[in-house]
């Protein structure tokens, strides 16, 4: 099959790679609808994260092609939508909720990257959930949304408590700020401030729910935060960049005893503990348990009551993943889907 | 009066203040009954945090000898429990529960050493709670206990959700920490985990409702707490020091979806993101709202249900504080109580 490795920082290509084969009998081996690349691919694109003839991707929509003998809940033909991170959703550390610290946890990235045109899905009945039916093509964008950045976008909403009567801010303009913005609106949430600067992300996010624009940045965005909460600041903040700048100015947009849900792959980030002491809030974060969320996206989404499938705005066939990565890695793209 | 004054790291002193006098119309005046050493007295004791011809204390219980003419729900006569933090509890933040975070906040160490024996409480309404009546003698160290070491303990337990079904770990055997197991005992947690290397402290964790001990610290007591817990790390960790290694103790020791509430007040502590990041666990902690805690507080210890007084291991004169701060220095005392 053909599937996409990162030789090195920058070098992206699409290859002849094994097929995957079951190996355990939890095992499902899907054929992709679609597949994407991630705000975190670019770590080690950028050569900020080691990379080395690493095969790639994690998000996946597709057709379960082959199962193990003790799958029970996804069929050869089901179109399935999986987190990208495997769960066996059923140990004590999924039944409360956190699939991505289950005890068979593993990173879909390591098991069998998905920018290809098969992968294998270990723990199947615990990671996929297959749709109600086949899809219409045009939901087929927003259900692979929900595999990571709609479901990461959720759980940052849901972290930050983001409800009724509260003020979000979002910290991010990418595809995951986008859809914690999707998410606060769905949640509910009185007021939604969007931190960006670049007009066409500025439209989406408004597109999505956010009633206000804060363009600064750093301590400047914090007192502008400061000053549409009444100088208490946001009730509800979501980190969606991962620098040491974004999650400061995260935890300074934060009230006293607000939440603050953090989604951002961090790199070198050293948080101050002192100032964390002192800022007195709830966090919560780390990678997406969107297990936990499928089922529920899965239909908001088949009842075309959300469009996450808007954020991707550069659609290619899989042979050209490498415009793919630039497009992103120049900021021209907020996401880029792939077809296999 | 008399009142305690640092002069320098390890120079403490008792020696003629200025009465305190009222200053706004919320003010209240109290002679204390007791009043005591923090562990945090100990940073500037120590040379960790700078000091200079300081006032000392800020833990306090007595009688109000004059009101300021807008105080209405504490009057002169009256026994009254004070938090370390004053708040107006009525401002937005208060409401929420979150008065040490009240826009009027101010601690109680800046505004007015209690160390002494008369202080001035700003905001008396917020901050102040009266006693059903006069309390018995030897009620008073506990509620003294109640104005910062048991506040923050019971904050620290609430705060890592202890209760029922739940097994809590708590890393420091301080009287904040001692606190903290009376607190996740009284809210109903299953298993009660003490980290500590001491025999008398690790008596007295035991008195207040541990079920364990762990004398293993850093990466063993971590390994030791998933031990435990059939690898999956403690529900809920409080973090009751203030180290760089206890509090990445505490985060190690906290299994993935569990909450950790750390109220160590800490110095030069740096939390990689990286390793918060993937530990995906709720966090919240700082300076306990002590004053949301107090009615409830004061009623327990009225009815004698709880005993926290038996932190106070030693009792002094106020004229004898340097031997108390040199045995809690030298670890000789858990925490001294002082008589004005």
């Amino acid at each position: 099959m053909l599937g996409v490795v990162m030789h090195a920082p920058g070098e992206v290509r699409v290859e002849e790679r094994e097929d995957p084969q079951i190996i355990e009998p939890t095992d499902a081996i899907i054929r992709l609808s679609a597949t994407c690349i991630c705000g975190s691919d670019l770590w080690p694109y950028r050569g900020v994260e080691p990379v080395e003839h690493t095969p790639m991707g994690h998000e996946y929509v597709g057709i379960v092609e082959q199962v193990g003998e003790q799958v029970k809940t996804v069929a050869v033909g089901d179109f399935v939508v999986g987190s990208f991170v495997i769960s066996d959703n059923t140990c004590e550390i999924c039944q409360a909720g956190f699939q991505s610290k289950c005890v068979h946890a593993e990173f879909v990235a390591a098991t069998s990257g998905t920018q290809a045109q098969k992968a294998r899905i270990p723990h199947a009945d615990g990671t996929l959930v297959a749709t109600p039916g086949q899809p219409d093509p045009d939901l087929i964008p927003s259900l692979l949304a929900a595999s990571d950045v709609l479901g990461t976008g959720w759980f940052a909403a849901v972290a930050a408590e983001a409800g009724p009567g509260k003020t979000v801010a979002v910290v991010g303009d990418g595809a995951v700020g986008l859809m914690a913005i999707l998410a606060a609106k769905q949640l509910g949430a009185e007021r939604i401030i969007a931190m960006s600067r670049h007009a066409d992300r500025q439209a989406l996010a408004r597109f999505y729910g956010a009633t206000d624009i804060v363009e600064e940045r750093g301590d400047a965005g914090v007192a502008k935060i400061k000053e549409l909460t009444g100088g208490l600041g946001a009730h509800s903040v979501v980190e969606a960049v991962g620098t040491q700048e974004s999650f400061m100015q995260a935890i300074g947009a934060t009230r006293g005893g607000g939440h603050l849900g953090y989604v951002g792959v961090n790199h070198d980030v050293k948080i101050p503990g002192i100032e964390l002491f002192f800022a007195g809030i709830h966090t919560l974060g780390g990678p997406a348990p969107v297990r936990r969320f499928l089922p529920e996206l899965i239909q908001m989404i088949w009842d075309r009551k959300i469009d996450p499938g808007r954020v991707f705005d550069l659609e290619l066939p899989l042979e050209r993943v490498a415009e793919g990565y630039r497009a992103m890695d120049e900021r021209r793209a907020v996401k880029v889907l792939l077809r296999p």
